[in-house]
């Protein structure tokens, strides 16, 4: 069977390095000359819109996915005309666009932070003496790492806020004052029926995720899955699906969802019987899903901007590198560490030993 | 870094599966055009001994590998001229050659079955009345899964053999009475650190390994350690070297080396911290190793002329699939899975839902 997938970066290419075990190969169609994942399969490289080499793809694969939510929807629905695409393209347009997702949370009896649409500067006013202050704003579409977003602490600050954020349709929402944040890794297969990862504690800095740990018996397991549930169903979904909250004091509120594999989901490579990167493929691929039980405890630390010299990354005990490569540059995902251990105390030990070497360079 | 690999079969595409999320690329040289590796880096189409192939692959890359032991000796010679190579010149010539193979174990000490160098029919004659029937016949080079070898039990097989294996050097084998058949896996690094994984039970029919099983504690670990380390020190070897042995009452005998990742290290990808094809890319990158302890109790089970269909495969709990993504063909390793199991008993109870698995394929 051979994949196509929309994007070529780390993703992609974590998918290929999953599937192609499963005697899959791939395809990715991405813009960029050094798209990281065309070491580990064909690249079409060409704009995402661009029909003749979307038809390309479609004629030569067999099922197509995505790496990233903010594809456009013409190409979606142009690819759905040849090929099945997963996950489809309602929940392509929800998953894209943060008003929809906080309407189909809120119609679905997910709680979620107070929100509002922000489509002028008038529409951002009235909204911040409904919710208060603090808020924040974020455009509906195309953020990501904290991109596209502003903190609202001061009517100084809200003042021009719109024109800030480039006269574009936004969300405003509430703050919430949360004690921590989770995600929810799920899969659902062709058949409906749908696996849960352990609810992953996930640190942040800088709107760019830089620590998960899998959790062992988290007490929101139970209803993180039902919130997800709600979702993957109303959606009729098919793939991997990250789900992230906030902890609050008894209870969770949903912060968004990713229609694809995710960040907070790479430990799941050793950490997990079966990767989120397989257990999409299988998916995808219509073949039965595999275990999400953990193999240890687990956690992963990204690497921002550059990765540590391989070397040391690799003297560390029970540490798995993964490196993208992608050229360095501030800020970008460029790779991450794996750790798996016999338990909670060496893992905590070596989280430490990793983001020392990650400080030191 | 870029590492270039002679042939482009599954052990390459393994090297590359595991290498790629340590940064490294890879460039195979195989005369194949359907090399199964090419999917996961370049692949140079050029015989083994083509010096114009050989030197573009060597300018291309960092170090160089083998898939296989039965490399031309000249073609070791050129490549070294220009890049490192590991394992080097001496471990491929005397892995390549039974007699020289068979010498070494003997003069450092290490038992193995009788054997005599046959070069003619009345050196066989001779040997046999030395050594006495049963016993084996093989070619001293380029035989493998049970190919280039006679079983010679009757003085009428004896017969004639020579010309029967082509008239080509042979090792006459004494018949050994083993009660099974282990491997010991090993890696040495370039400070001559060394770390051994832990024996291997293997089954073999007609010639071609079917399962192996990873052992907990087995009796003669500390031996198979001890023969092992005399010739990774004698070669100043660096890499993976699987030592493949007969289990005699009471202790070892050894069998022959193969200076390669092996087929009965392939369950460590899941089954062990860090697998047999990331740790030779460490040893020969000059990295520091990885743990070789088991992740649970763990076995590999080979597929042989197909891959059964993949959803089936996916279907049983706790096993991993691994297809190639090479044509079927009678006789012919074209995947394997791998098992990962809590306990033991799950182990042969999912032995056996793989191999009916098989036997209905």
């Amino acid at each position: 069977m051979k994949i196509g997938v929309i994007g070529g970066g780390q993703l992609g290419r974590m998918l290929a390095l999953a599937g192609t075990p499963l005697g899959q190969q791939f395809a990715f169609l991405d813009p960029a000359p050094d798209a990281c994942a065309q070491a580990l399969g064909e690249h079409i490289r060409a704009d995402y819109s661009d029909r003749d080499h979307l038809r390309q793809l479609a004629d030569e694969v067999d099922v197509v996915t995505f790496e990233f939510e903010s594809v456009p929807a013409d190409t979606v629905a142009f690819l759905s005309q040849f090929v099945p695409v997963y996950p489809n393209a309602e929940s392509l347009r929800i998953a894209r666009d943060r008003w929809f997702e906080k309407s189909m949370f809120q119609e679905l009896g997910i709680p979620t932070p107070e929100f509002a649409d922000i489509q002028s500067q008038e529409n951002l006013d009235l909204a911040v003496k409904r919710i208060g202050l603090p808020a924040v704003m974020k455009t509906r579409t195309l953020g990501y790492d904290g991109k596209g977003q502003k903190v609202l602490r001061t009517p100084e600050d809200v003042h021009g806020a719109f024109a800030e954020l480039g006269n574009v349709p936004c969300l405003l929402e509430g703050f919430v004052p949360f004690t921590g944040e989770v995600s929810l890794i799920a899969v659902r297969a062709q058949d409906s029926q749908t696996r849960f990862y352990p609810l992953v504690h996930n640190t942040h800095d800088q709107g760019i995720l830089r620590l998960s740990v899998a959790s062992s018996a988290h007490p929101m397991q139970a209803l993180a899955e039902d919130y997800a549930s709600r979702v993957l169903d109303k959606l009729g979904y098919v793939g991997v699906l990250a789900f992230e909250f906030f902890e609050i004091d008894g209870g969770l509120k949903a912060n968004e969802i990713a229609p694809r594999v995710h960040n907070s989901g790479h430990w799941t490579i050793e950490g997990a019987e079966c990767s989120q990167f397989e257990n999409h493929l299988r998916a995808i691929a219509g073949l039965p899903l595999g275990s999400t039980a953990k193999v240890g405890e687990s956690a992963m630390l990204n690497f921002i901007g550059a990765v540590p010299p391989v070397a040391e990354v690799a003297a560390i005990d029970d540490c798995h590198v993964h490196h993208y490569g992608k050229a360095f540059k501030a800020g970008r995902k460029v790779g991450h560490a794996t750790l798996r251990c016999a338990d909670s105390a060496t893992l905590q030990a070596r989280i430490a030993d990793v983001q020392a070497l990650i400080d030191r360079h």
